[in-house]
């Protein structure tokens, strides 16, 4: 892991989450960091060093046109089978299928999958929400939301100069409570943990807790301006936030399936 | 469920999270709502209706005078073995066990447990970590978080006239995702999830996602600013979280063991 530096500095006594608003239904092929830039300048916000975007995937996998025709999809054995135990669409089990490399767990209305993308959740982020003109259309996660989210910080940085890390966030149900939180499924200028490993707490004795999940604290955050599945409110400028920045990558924050506790 | 009253409306665009400065290491029988009243009105803090506040769990406790001295316990046989397990203090591990109605994991470093108060979490919240003296103290969870809400609440509501949320909040790991993030474990004057359902989306479909756990995002928004633990910032406010206002509970966000997905 590269050097931590915190940006801003460790502690801070002030954290601020501003909606963008004015974001447009985006479409595939959208320039996606064009219209966060427009949008904000529109509303007369600035970026500012250590500042962090957070967006909501379906934006961004709507820009990148991620989207699947279900009419043409072909559902396999195991897909038609697990459309009987979840009472799910055949096709878009077949979706979820290929956007997944295991299958946790299948129970009426539930598919728990590993995504493709190393992280586990409920039908491989696959949606059908809000997704325009009909039923018939799939919505995948981006292909690789790491590079999603270097585009914008790239774009942000060439067109404002300022050093703005990017977070695309999803809704993740927990295995032991109900509702969803947002989380972070890729990242850009920051580091999803910050590591606090040889620090000591106020007495002095090294801390318990040594790593804390800050970009999906972050997510979570920028979840509350959000609205459902960030339809209503897909970006969000979040400021005061501390963490390590770097060239991050959403790898970081998930465990091998060896450490994994659950497998 | 109670009727959901927003509070404030639905949708916010702007959401401000403050550290309350100057909160003094807190001892067993101080008065935690008095001190966290005086050191707001010391920095010029006011509230509002639909603020909440969000407390780290640690100064509860210890508020609460929540420990145990560890040289007065005496390990079981089952504390033992599961010490040899996880190689943990078996006196600790006694502690544990006593907070605890099942151990689902344990391995070296770890034990993870369903907590009596219903949560699944690592080493029942037991904390030896910035307990003044020694090693030789536990800090456990707070009797009744939902009742330790519950006062603050009423202190504030009657010396600042605010009807003032309260969130009690812990950090926790995740099966799959390295680093601990805020939760709530105990609430008032909130409705711990977001019940969605029954709304649309933007193009008219019902909602897939239903259920947000609005009180988690709180307390992930709020560790942002408490530092590891909680310790340097315990007391943050947030200003413009929408929620359900009610009287609300930690159970509501606790999957029964039966819609438990991982056991």
């Amino acid at each position: 892991m590269q050097k931590l530096l915190l940006h801003p500095p460790l502690m801070t006594m002030k954290l601020e989450l501003f909606a963008i608003p004015g974001i447009p239904l985006i479409q595939p092929g959208d320039d996606l960091p064009g219209i966060v830039l427009a949008a904000a300048a529109a509303a007369g916000m600035t970026w500012r060093d250590g500042d962090v975007l957070a967006l909501a995937q379906k934006i961004v996998s709507k820009a990148e046109g991620r989207l699947v025709h279900l009419p043409e999809v072909q559902p396999s054995a195991r897909a038609r089978e697990l459309a009987g135990q979840t009472g799910k669409d055949p096709r878009l089990v077949q979706v979820i299928l290929e956007e997944s490399t295991e299958v946790l767990r299948a129970r009426p209305g539930l598919l728990v999958v590993e995504h493709r993308l190393g992280f586990v959740c409920a039908n491989a982020g696959v949606d059908q929400s809000n997704v325009a003109g009909s039923d018939d259309w799939a919505l995948l996660l981006p292909l690789d939301p790491d590079a999603s989210a270097r585009r914008l910080r790239d774009a942000i940085r060439a067109s404002a100069g300022s050093a703005v890390a990017v977070i695309v966030c999803d809704s993740h149900g927990r295995a032991w409570r109900f509702g969803t939180v947002g989380v972070a499924i890729g990242v850009a200028g920051l580091h999803p943990l910050s590591d606090l490993r040889g620090r000591a707490d106020l007495t002095g004795r090294p801390l318990q807790i040594t790593e804390v999940g800050t970009a999906d604290e972050i997510a979570a955050a920028a979840g509350l301006l959000m609205g459902q599945a960030g339809e209503q409110r897909p970006a969000v400028l979040v400021r005061g936030a501390a963490f390590g920045a770097g060239e991050g990558r959403l790898a970081e924050i998930l465990r091998p399936k060896a450490l994994d506790l659950f497998r």
